[in-house]
């Protein structure tokens, strides 16, 4: 593959006919679940519904790998978190939260919003979250009641060893609340089998759907933790979804479009198996990582997440120009930093129903971005076929 | 027109190739919207989204009729009525709720809920609330702040003179808030030349989207009063929304496909005109009620309702199994009654959309159905024509 000459921005023609998302959420829609969302959709309170209701909640079930409920919400995914909250915790409760990233901090704020007493562990962003420091903390701290944590980070593109974490957790009697919004359908978060109380997704990320449709999957034996006096709650009161769920009902209006998208992606997750999923995010992550190191990027995060990849650009090369390069002449959305990684690093989204062909866009155009903008860079597609070929 | 003869249900064909919607939300989704909501979706933080976001804000203040800013949520309708409660209360405040059926009570177990104290003014199911029994009960009470009402009670098809209401509680210093779910794009509000702080309505009424995405319209001398110490709030946080608008973002991922779909609804009723829209419902509600009253049904309400009609049956013939044989025989979905009235009535819904026609449609069937439960009954058709013609 010879190098890509070295074009002004303003002389280039545009390479795109059509938009292409690359972000860490919403997701490219597969014409599959946009086609699934727009058919006639028949009332809530109709067996027609119901029917979908159910299917949908086993789904969901399967997903998780849960013989627990997995109750659906209208709200984005910071209102399951909300919900988590208000419902397993009072304020005679305590919650150690695990923040490396921008959603950590989110489990925080909303302890704070509620008046929770919460202690943190915070990592620097990019670092995972240590088990034995949590274990530590537990040991140290009696008054803690519930773990709160985040399966991958988005902000750092940053997975934490669930598993593990959950082990600690339970060894000291501890709830263990995880926000898997761009960890479910990514990767493996078998939620009876390693004993986490509570995970909480989003439609917009592995569920490759419009944002609007958030759950919150309660393991069996924690399905009665939510009794009792809790933090105020009316429409994140989980007791009403409960009740409602063996009807095939939800507490409130569901988001009925939403439910038809979600029906439909898992649908296509049950096609291609859970395992093979989990095994495409991870061939996904190690060849956009191969990639993008080939044309000099550093990779931002110790412990990189497979549905999302932060890296920092090349020495010269801006990330702002990055992202607004790919915009303007490929068409294609990725992310940039957030907070004090604002301008500093770009995240390339790749969850969902993204092959290595989607790799082949993104790579494609980022070589010729950081050539356009004065990096010498080659070899990204040859390095992401091995990287996937290795994963 | 002939009576149609009496033939028992098991013989009857089934006349229906596709469902129909005539519930009092969600309604039937027009194939415009359908379409709107399917295409490809850019990401929320790209500028290609923020002008939709923005000009979808931009709808709704002309929807509303104010000058004031419109909030969106990510929730259904009762995400938006707590999110108004933890916005503008805190515990030192007491609200006046207005009770005429289960939308009033929703009210007043949201402030419940939150430890808010309050008061309530009840009528029967069916009645509309006196605005002199609110001036009265609000003149004997200087702890009230806040009033909490309702447009457009679905579960009893009342509407109430919220002109009149805001004009009491404006003399009394009183902030009024009014669910206006079923009223939006039905009934006029204009919020700011009639006084009202806040109106509350959702996609899937109205609107005629899917449910999910429900908007806080506050009027601009309401504004500041959302600061400071109020009730625990976190998703619902309207700070948050507040500071994001004027660059075209909500404070949580916002339903993106329901915001194209909302905007496509906007759109529609900015190429009808909102007075015609008002004035096609006021129709809508004539004709129905005309032409199920030449059935032999009795109207529920005192104060009926134009975009939702709640019937009591002829004698002899059951709500339920009107129901059922609508459904079943015509593919059409209506709602029976809620709580005590389950059985006892049936409610037809007709926002959105709709327009004479569809009226005929659900009447051509109720009229079969009624001679098919043994009531003798003809003429619905042309005295909706009536109704409409006259209205």
């Amino acid at each position: 593959m010879s190098a890509p000459s070295v074009t002004p921005a303003t002389s280039t023609p545009k390479t795109s006919t059509r938009p292409r998302l690359f972000t860490p959420g919403p997701v490219e829609i597969p014409v599959r679940i946009l086609r699934a969302m727009s058919g006639i959709q028949p009332h809530h309170r109709t067996d027609a519904f119901r029917a979908v209701f159910k299917k949908v909640s086993e789904d969901l079930q399967w997903l998780h790998q849960t013989k627990g409920e997995v109750l659906i919400i209208a709200a984005s995914g910071t209102g399951a978190l909300e919900a988590a909250v208000v419902n397993f915790m009072s304020k005679t409760d305590k919650a150690l939260v695990l923040v490396g990233g921008k959603f950590g901090e989110r489990w925080a704020n909303i302890c704070k919003a509620y008046g929770v007493p919460y202690e943190t562990i915070e990592v620097p962003w990019g670092h995972a979250i240590d088990p034995a420091a949590v274990d530590a903390k537990l040991a140290a701290d009696a008054a803690i009641t519930t773990v709160l944590g985040t399966q991958s980070e988005t902000s750092t593109a940053t997975v934490y060893d669930i598993q593990a974490l959950a082990k600690v957790a339970k060894a000291r009697g501890k709830r263990f609340v995880v926000d898997a919004i761009t960890g479910v359908g990514v990767h493996p978060l078998p939620q009876d089998e390693w004993g986490v109380d509570v995970v909480i997704t989003g439609s917009q990320k592995g569920l490759m759907s419009p944002p609007g449709l958030a759950t919150v999957s309660i393991a069996p034996w924690a399905l009665d933790a939510i009794e009792g006096e809790k933090l105020p709650r009316f429409y994140w009161d989980l007791r009403k979804a409960r009740k409602n769920l063996p009807a095939g009902e939800s507490a409130w209006t569901p988001p009925v479009s939403l439910m038809y998208a979600v029906g439909e992606a898992i649908t296509m997750m049950r096609e291609e198996g859970l395992e093979n999923v989990h095994s495409r995010h991870s061939r996904l992550g190690a060849a956009t990582r191969a990639g993008a190191q080939a044309l000099g990027f550093t990779l931002f995060s110790k412990s990189p997440a497979n549905g999302v990849t932060a890296l920092e650009p090349p020495a010269g090369v801006d990330a702002s120009g990055l992202v607004k390069r790919l915009r303007d002449t490929h068409g294609i959305t990725i992310a940039g930093g957030q907070d004090h990684m604002k301008g500093k690093m770009i995240r390339i989204g790749h969850m969902g129903s993204y092959d290595l062909s989607d790799i082949y866009v993104v790579l494609g155009a980022l070589e010729e971005c950081v050539n356009a903008l004065g990096h010498k860079g080659t070899g990204a597609i040859e390095a992401a076929r091995k990287g996937w070929e290795h994963a």
